[in-house]
């Protein structure tokens, strides 16, 4: 029995070593070096080519490496009927978090500004703001927990998903008719959306327009999700203040964007949440066990849903 | 009957308007400008010149503006047996915790370098290094606010104070004896601990050879905590890997202090956590109340401990 592991963003020696001190007899062909294309039954996949996964008559699980599945999903020539799981780990949630919290603190407590200021000697105390709103689109795992450990920072935190959530301490507004109710009251918008058909581009310059005058937008998703010459124009006409992005249309991001040098955005190379293998590599284990068996998936995907 | 409000770090009329708000008739004198020092009896102070409030004999009470009495203790020549009380302000805590954590964030993912990155343009994802030690040096209302929420988020969090405590998920160290095993495990170290004459200068060259190689120092308590020339000498022989420091010796930072454009040194304005007179003049008032009706007074201050 053998599993495919399709290299993603890290060297796939770290996994295959991972997955080897859980069981050193297990056969793992690192793609594109697979001898029988018959006896791969389990694929652990980031990007691929599409159609690729047709080519395994016998597979009976597709595993994403992260927390998203959008890459599986854009396949559109993929084996029909093959159960799609992902990765849900509480080192994703709690370093999702982190970034979130970072990112919301450096933009309220001013601390860029602060930066310019020692960059000149300069002693320039403010007084602080009133606390913002804080807006999470998307109240999954990972917005209800971001949610959650703002509300305990003293924020007032409020969130929107598809459907109906009920999280103490968060106001969880619902579907399309209570968006426009929950962007109106929203400071700082956080996207953790999954990415679907109905979510691309959900950032757009409506959306911006809804939000409070000179929203701040944190987006930790997707890509997809935004529109990005609507987040230049918004930041030109000051609709919106500013935006801190972990993930891009295209990754690595060109260098010639303009978003590399824009002054009131704030770019990191996706970097907030990343699948630790070491945590992960149990979680694949298991489910390649199970698929094997016949047993119950872990973290299975929804593929009506797409999530 | 009148207060007297010696200015501090804001504009004085914002605190009078304040108390205003919570008795139209209250007499406020602002110092230097005080009517008749028979009729202070009550006083809320920042820096003041020594001696100053041995000019009002029937003094009850001194309050001073936040949450630190250094600057009231300093005093060598103030009205013995007169009480001391502080601010205790829930804000004042929520907005401490929230820089530190901010400062443990920006040091542990990394953030500064990211910085660095995006001005060049450069996509240079890395590894998540293991979480650091975090270990919390004073651990009073300030201390233990932070100590819990760095452990909510995910990071193992240990304290160390004068006294014992006992901190659910925390592991605390007390007293002279256990301060060496403390530091020993300690990866950032965070001083919040009261300014007395056992703990001026404590961050010094011996503490920092006693923390984890490459530590990294957080300072929000005050200026007098840290021996400045032994942090530097730290930083260039690599004791520790970097600081971020809110208070200072001198404030507001001389503009030709070493730290400012010190490559490893974080540097913000005393910032962390400033009082806010609409939050803490409701407990000002309240004292003030208590004071001249002799009852027992909130928030009072051990002359004896310092603290």
């Amino acid at each position: 029995m053998t599993m495919l592991r399709i290299p993603g963003k890290f060297d796939p020696n770290y996994w295959v070593s991972a997955l080897h001190r859980l069981d050193p007899g297990l056969k793992i062909d690192v793609w594109p070096d697979v001898k029988d294309n018959h006896a791969i039954q389990f694929a652990t996949v980031w990007s691929y080519p599409s159609g690729e996964l047709l080519k395994y008559p016998n597979l009976k699980c597709i595993s994403s490496l992260g927390a998203g599945v959008d890459h599986i999903f854009n396949d559109s020539a993929r084996p029909p009927g093959v159960p799609i799981v992902r990765i849900v780990d509480k080192n994703l949630v709690r370093d999702m978090s982190q970034y979130i919290i970072w990112a919301v603190l450096n933009h309220t407590r001013a601390l860029d500004e602060y930066r310019r200021s020692q960059a000149r000697s300069l002693w320039t105390p403010r007084a602080l703001k009133s606390l913002p709103q804080i807006g999470i689109m998307g109240l999954g795992q990972l917005g209800a927990d971001a949610a959650i450990k703002l509300h305990n920072l003293g924020f007032s935190v409020s969130g929107w998903s598809n459907t109906p959530k009920n999280i103490p301490g968060i106001t969880c507004f619902a579907g399309d008719k209570q968006q426009n109710a929950f962007l109106n009251q929203t400071d700082v918008l956080i996207c953790l959306l999954p990415l679907t058909s109905q979510t691309r581009h959900i950032l757009n310059r409506k959306t911006f327009s809804q939000l409070k005058k000179g929203a701040y937008l944190i987006n930790v998703a997707r890509g997809g999700h935004l529109l990005e010459e609507d987040l230049l124009a918004a930041l030109d006409n000051h609709t919106l203040s500013g935006a801190c992005l972990d993930v891009f249309n295209t990754e690595p991001l060109p260098s010639t964007h303009p978003f590399w040098q824009h002054p009131a955005i704030k770019i990191t190379p996706h970097i907030s949440s990343v699948t630790d293998p070491t945590s992960a590599v149990n979680q694949i284990f298991e489910n390649y066990r199970r698929a094997l068996a016949g047993e119950p998936l872990l973290n299975r995907v929804d593929v009506e849903r797409g999530y």
